[in-house]
């Protein structure tokens, strides 16, 4: 697309920013709906998981769409970088729906951070190493991982 | 520093790239030369967990020194950008050293990935969301996670 016609539908650099995180946010709703159709707690989470698999080579050329989007706004302290930051809060949040529905109680939000931290990290290293392989073994641990939460007397410890 | 200044001491923008990214490993082999006086494996790594504990403020500002300019230079598929990988792996290394030392044998590699990504992923996490605080809890379960390592018949799994 020639910046010109970018420019035509968007007047500014802000219009272009909250573009794209809407954008994105549609794509994450619909990602969430469609694995919210998944029976159970564990399968939705592994199920989200697996979709990082999936996308591994973008990972590897690009980093994540949202977290390589956040990182670059949050460059400036603006209402955009404040903006994109419904990215993840709205993610964290549905990560924690499904813990609970695991049985986590006070620790929901935990190990909803500590699943998105995985996920945004192992982008960040499939993206630095350009290596697609390296997302598959830590998918298999994080979704070993989550069956243990989902059958050890639904206590949600890690250990 | 005025930029006129940086372009007296360095000709171009890679050899700018250059002096970060070799500036960055030497304080990466500093702070692994202070941890390594720690004696046990379990020590080290935990050590390591709690100089980003102490860096939440910086990782809230700005991101991880080390995980933005990497990310920053895998933007060009360069030589620039092939130089930086040697900060995560060298990394990388010194952790399978110690998961090796803690017991896990074929596993030192895998459970070295899982924790540079957890680290790397809530320094992400603390920059979008602006919060030094979530740096703690997640340190708090992996230093956890590698106390039970550490106890556990030295099998290095993570259930």
């Amino acid at each position: 697309v020639p910046l010109g016609n970018v420019y035509y539908y968007f007047k500014t650099k802000e219009e272009i920013g909250e573009a794209i995180i809407e954008e994105r946010l549609l794509q994450a709703k619909a990602l969430q709906q469609r694995l919210d159709e998944i029976s159970s707690p564990e399968g939705r989470l592994c199920g989200f998981v697996k979709v990082t698999v999936d996308s591994r080579q973008l990972l590897a050329r690009g980093g994540c769409p949202i977290g390589t989007l956040c990182t670059e706004l949050h460059k400036e302290d603006d209402a955009l970088a404040k903006h994109s930051t419904v990215l993840f809060s709205e993610l964290l949040k549905w990560f924690e729906t499904q813990f609970r529905a695991l049985g986590a109680k006070a620790d929901a939000h935990g190990l909803a951070v500590h699943l998105l931290s995985a996920l945004q990290g192992i982008a960040v290293l499939a993206h630095t190493l350009r290596d697609p392989k390296i997302v598959i073994g830590e998918a298999e641990r994080l979704q070993g991982w989550i069956q243990t939460l989902g059958t050890h007397d639904n206590r949600g410890d890690e250990a």
